[in-house]
This record gives structure tokens, C-alpha cells and sequence, in this order.
């Protein structure tokens, strides 16, 4: 089967986006049994849009459509795709009642822009958007396929996960497994350099490699026939991936670091507070995105300024004198003071320079101290560990994010002895 | 000028990659007086090389090929080309010394297929690689422009903006000047009703709006001779704009609601701290992100449980237990104790029901109040504003985070009597 991309939307012909709707798309379809050979991109122009459908069709089993959906002038790929393949565009009743009570329920009027995402071209299957007002449809036309998604990567990736690879990989025959491995405090290159030998040797399953922001997932994708015969043929894969990397995987599954470690401070009924410098409220932030979290968060305290620091957490000033701001003795006074300020389990801290001013020679922008602070027994017993990350600003801040997760990861594991992630 | 992209390299059908070449091109170009109309991205294979080559020639003046320069038996872009216009290969020597320059300076032996990289197609211009050992070339034919350039960013980038924008802004004489025009508060389509007759009789100047969580901004282009021309050109536009939308027009350029926020509290030396409930850190966070800040910011709050709003923020039990702590009440006594906690001017609170659970009829998931406190004298005043935001956890919760600086920058704008964005 030979697929093609081919993206909708001015907005990528200025540069203001890349085209990553394409790469996430092109990483998905050979799982589901499909080569991606052609991208394209063109605007929301009429003769230009149908110029590339034509090109496409005649060349491709399978035309994967994104963008131009909205309710806008702009947005034209239904009509034109239904001109096309000279097909009527057809109002589907139970997507307007959608349309119309998200309206509804948002006090608002819907304008007559909004009812054009209710039609679709005649006989289309329905794509679901579980995250927009645009669903997306599949049309199938002389033994090509076409499919049109929106735009906007959060609503287009769940409905491709949900609804698209499934569709094709019935087409091509089989179905897909999928697993995730998750691995922290490797780098690309390096986990690469380890299992490059099973990266070039890929059939069945294939593995492969994303990448977001300081984690890395391996997805294992097996086509198989039977739930079973895609563990027999995952298992020797899993077991190599083990040796090689298992000290830098945390689980295998769909919860990336924060989701679990959130999870397994909510089902141990774990108490947490944070006392945050240099990340400012971004653990808080990471952690409140949790529904149901205020079970065993109650409080976080940014404490930016010195002053801050003193007066919400009971760090000394002569700590601050000695020491200074970033230190791991701030670092520590920050985390006792927040566990003995709440009635938390563990409290968690963050003293660091995320720069771009503000460093030293002795004390670089990216030197960071996290503190853990935690009850045992009617003790409290507080460590600190000191970091150096490289980059910007927000990178050092989102690392420093994803350590302190790690470290509260390990935490639980090793005191409440689980074992998570072995198998999925 | 119709250019087009094609990117040639089998990493990005894989999505190994995403075309962040075609993208930083297309934010280049129209500077030079060039306008973006296509991308297209193919493997390496001689064939659909060769085709899109074809398509390509057929409708654009100038073809950008990035891709394929390199020395292995895959790069294979400048053969093509070179048969498709059935040009010869020529030797350029002086490209071969400095080749050979390079590998000697490196103290290793040149292969056989560097020699492939000082090649060309007969009477190319040939593009320095200040940054590689894959130089590029122009070719002008038949009226149609071929710039082949090597697919790495870190080797494209500074070619195209040494050799290539100057060599296609000559060709093209006229320039490309743009204006943002940023709004908050409207929805895409209230916005595009308002404006539909300006969209739709839109030539020169241009307008194109982008949508990103919550903020609308309209990129407006003219192309002109002089920078005066263009002001000329997109007056009569920006003073239509203004009639339309000018109450959610809150600047004119490149900075983002957060951005121009925490610029001008620092500007104006306005120190605030935060109190935050359901965003749970982001806002304070958001803050953050800014370098400098700590100059205006030097603490927050996130105050989850009803316990720690009223050991941190001095929240009275009475008013939880009387309006609950999703109330205009409670948020007004978060504001005013952040206020009263900290050495600031403005203090911001926010509590609401992010969801999925927590919601009843009375007071729905997505029901947020926003509190203002600052000081007029030796009087603090406090107010608040209620909203209902619709859409997912997260989406609440950046939503209520935009609004709070929506509040912040008015109130800044009227207290401070700060008219921004008028002109850029």
C-alpha cells in the first residue's frame, strides 16, 4: 500500500508550523502495514488543492488529508475533495445535534460557518474528533482511499491513534500490537549506540524511537494475528531491550514518568508538597494536570525570592548567607520546610540558576539542586542531589521537572517496594 | 516569484525527522520577494525523484531541493537534476582542494565519494558550505531557477541566508513587509465574521489569522518598494481591523499575552504575586518563564486544599464553609492575602473546577473565579471575575491562565494608562 500525506494550510507555507502532523503520520502508518513515499504541503488555495489531489490519487492507494476542516472561508478540503471525486456534500445530523450542543452547553450561538463541519462528501465513514468541532471522514473511491483529518496535531493524533491506523491495518491485512517502553536519564544518541544492531535488523516487530523533552519511548510494534502471537514475538525483543537499557526504564505502558509517578503517589496514598524555585510552579503545575490529585496534594509553594524562601519556608538567612540561593543546604531547609509546613508524606524542592543571567564560574546557569524531604518513622530524614543541565531557560526548567519526577519515582519504588513496568 | 520546496531524504517519510527545512525556508522567503506555493518531500529514489522534479518545474519559477548532497550511494540529487536538464557532471577543482583541504586538516584520508561532492552540473553557480563538505549550487534553465542545497540544518541555514536570499531577492526587487496584529477574547469564527469582507477581497496587503490555545493573531503582509509604501499599503486595512475587533486587539507585533504582560509589569516596576487554586502553579510558572522576572516576582502560592488556603492565604473557614471554595468570596480573600503576604502591588488568585469530577449542577466543571487585588494608596481594593470555560482539564486550566493575564495587562493598561500596540 502507498501512502501519501498531503497538508492543507497557508499557515505551513509562511513557516509559522512545521509539518510535523506529516512526521507523526509517517512514523504511524508503517505499523499498520503502509509506506509513506510522498509528503506534500499546499495552501488554502482551490486549483492548488486539487492540482496535488489529483497528483496524488494517481500515484497512491492511500491519500491522507489534514487540515483545512474548520469553519472557516478557508478551510476547503471537504468541498473540494467532494468536487473531486464529484460527490455531493451531505449533512450528517447526529455530527450537527454534536455541534450544536457543544454550542449549547458553552451558552453560545453557533453561526451558520459552524453547520459546514456537519456535511460530509456522500457515503463517507465518520472519523470521530474527540478534542474539536471538526470530525474528520474516509472515503473510499475506485480502490483509492482518502482521508481527511484536521490540522491541529491534538486533535488529528488521537483520532489517527483511534481510528485511522486501525482502518488501514485491516486494509492491509493483520493487526498491530503495540507496547511502550519508557526509558529516563538516557540520551538519544547513547540508547541509540546500544541497540542500533536491533534498530538496523527490524521486521517484525519493528521498534522505534520518539523522542519529547528529556524521555525517550521505544515503541514495539508487532503485526500479528492473535494477542498471543504478538507477545511471542515481542518477548525476545523486550528481553534484549532489558539487557541493554532495562536501568533506564521506568515502565512499559502509556503513562509517561509524571503520570506514574503521580499514580503511584495517589493509589499508595503518598502526601506531597512542593517548595519550588528556578521551575517556579511548573512541578505544582505538572502535578495538579492529574484529575483527582488533591488527594495527596495540598499545597506548593514558589519561593523565588530569598525573602520567600524565609518567611513561607523557613529557610535561614544565615543559610542563605553561607551558602547562597543554590546550594544543596537551601535545597534541603526548602524541602523540610514545606513537609513540616504541610502534613505531607515527602516534600520536594528545587533551588537552581536556569539562567540565561545569573551564573557563575563557581555556580553556572543550569546548576540545579533538588531536596527530598520524608517521614520515617517519627523521623524526617532530608537528601539533596545537584544537577547540571545544558540549554536554555525552559529546557533546564523542564529537566529539572523530570528529574525531580524520577527521584520521586524512585522514592516509592524502593520504599514501598513495588515493582512497576516489567510487564505492561 | 512561485517557489517551491522539495525535500529529498527517506528519514523524513520515515518521520525520523520533521521538514524544519522547508519550514524555515518558507518563513524566508517572502522577504526576498518570493512567495512559498508547495513542499514536497520524497525518498531517495531516482524515479519519484525524477517526477516530482517534473511537477515541480511545471508549475513554479524556482525549485529549492534540499537533500541528497552528500557523499554515499544515496545522495543522489545532483545526477538527477542534472539529467533531467541533460546537463554533464563537471569537475569544479577549486570545490575538490577545498575538500581535500578539509579532510587533510582533519589528518584523515579522502574516500572516492567525497571526490563525488565537488561535481556539478555544467554552469552552476556554485553555493559555499561554510559549515560542511557538501557545497550547493544554482542553476538558472530555461527561465526556471534550481537551488540544490544539503539537507542538514546546521549547513542549510546559514547558506540560504549568506548565498540564497540575497541571489533570489535580486532576482525578485520588491520586498515583503509584515505586521502582527494579536488578539484575546474572540473565537476563529466570530473573528472571521466580523472581518469576512476583508479576508475575502483581501491583494495586497494580506491578512491571515493563526490560532494557538486561545489567542487569535493576524499576520498582515504588503508587499512594497519602501517600508513607508508598506505603512501606506496597510493603514486603510489596520484602521478597519481596529473599527472590527480594536476591543481585542491587544498589540501589534510579536510578543504573545504572556509575554507583554510580564514585560510591562517589569517595565513598569509592578511587583505581583499569585494565588493559585486549579491551575495549580501555571500561572505562576508561566511567569517564570520569563528572564528577570524575580526583578517583579517573588513569590506564589498554590493553595489546593481549603487547609492550606487558609494557613498560607488566610482564607477564613467561615467564608469556605459558607460559599464554598469555588466562590467570588473565596477568591477575593486568596488575592488580598497573597497581597498582604507578600511585598507586591497586584495579587492574582484563581480558583476553580478543572474537572473531569468535581462539578455539580450549581457549580460546573470548567466554573472558575479570578481574583485582582492591588493597592491604591493606603487602600487595597479587590475584585473578581467569574468564567465558564468549556473543553478538557488542561484546556480549563490555560484558559483561566490566559485570562489572568488578560485582567493583569488591562489592568495595567488603565491604571498605568499604557497604550500599547496602537503602532508597532
Amino acid at each position: 500500500m502507498i501512502c501519501e500525506i498531503l497538508a492543507v494550510g497557508t499557515e505551513l507555507l509562511m513557516g509559522m508550523i512545521a509539518n510535523t502532523n506529516a512526521q507523526y503520520i509517517s512514523r504511524r502508518l508503517p505499523e499498520a502495514g503502509a509506506g509513506v513515499y510522498y509528503h506534500s504541503v499546499v495552501g488554502d488555495n482551490p486549483d492548488r488543492i486539487k492540482l496535488n489531489l489529483k497528483i496524488a490519487s494517481d500515484r497512491s492507494n492511500i491519500v491522507i488529508i489534514t487540515g483545512g476542516l474548520g469553519p472557516t472561508k478557508d478551510d476547503l478540503t471537504k468541498e473540494i475533495v467532494s468536487e473531486f471525486l464529484g460527490r455531493k456534500l451531505v449533512l450528517n445530523k447526529i455530527i450537527l445535534e454534536k455541534i450544536e450542543g457543544y454550542f449549547k452547553s458553552l451558552d453560545r450561538t453557533m453561526t451558520d460557518n459552524n453547520r459546514k463541519q456537519a456535511y460530509f462528501p456522500e457515503n463517507s465513514i465518520i472519523v470521530e474528533n474527540p478534542n474539536g468541532t471538526a470530525p474528520g471522514c474516509i472515503i473510499e473511491d475506485n480502490g483509492k482511499t482518502f482521508i481527511l483529518l484536521p490540522g491541529p496535531p491534538s486533535e488529528m493524533i488521537p483520532m489517527m491513534d483511534q481510528s485511522v491506523i486501525p482502518y488501514i491495518s485491516k486494509k492491509c491485512g493483520g493487526e498491530i500490537y503495540s507496547k511502550f517502553v519508557r526509558l529516563f536519564g538516557i540520551g538519544e544518541s547513547s540508547m541509540e549506540k546500544e541497540i542500533i544492531h536491533l534498530i538496523e535488523h527490524q521486521s517484525n516487530p519493528t521498534i522505534a524511537p520518539y523522542v519529547n523533552e528529556g524521555e525517550i519511548t521505544l515503541r514495539i510494534t508487532a503485526l500479528a494475528k492473535t494477542p498471543q502471537e504478538a507477545e511471542d514475538l515481542m518477548k525476545p525483543l523486550l528481553d534484549e531491550l532489558y539487557k541493554k537499557l532495562g536501568v533506564y526504564i521506568y515502565t512499559i505502558g502509556n503513562e509517561d514518568l509524571k503520570a506514574i509517578t503521580c499514580r503511584l503517589l495517589m493509589e499508595n496514598d503518598i502526601k506531597i508538597s512542593t517548595a519550588e524555585s528556578c521551575t517556579g510552579g511548573m512541578i505544582a503545575s505538572n502535578i495538579t494536570e492529574i484529575p483527582g490529585i488533591s488527594k495527596i496534594f495540598g499545597m506548593g509553594i514558589v519561593a523565588y525570592s530569598n525573602e520567600a524562601k524565609i518567611d513561607l519556608l523557613g529557610v535561614k538567612a544565615s543559610t542563605l548567607d553561607d551558602f547562597g540561593a543554590v546550594s544543596s543546604q537551601v535545597a534541603e531547609e526548602m524541602a523540610l520546610g514545606v513537609l513540616n509546613r504541610s502534613e505531607s508524606d515527602i516534600g520536594i524542592s528545587v533551588t537552581g540558576i536556569a539562567g540565561p543571567d545569573g551564573g557563575t564560574a563557581e555556580k553556572p546557569v543550569g546548576l540545579v539542586y533538588i531536596g527530598l524531604a520524608y517521614k520515617d518513622g517519627i523521623h524526617k530524614i532530608v537528601k539533596s542531589k545537584k544537577f547540571i543541565f545544558k540549554g536554555e531557560r525552559q529546557k533546564i526548567r523542564i529537566m529539572t521537572a523530570l528529574n525531580v519526577f524520577d527521584i520521586i519515582l524512585k522514592y516509592i519504588k524502593s520504599r514501598y517496594s513495588i515493582e512497576e513496568g516489567k510487564q505492561s
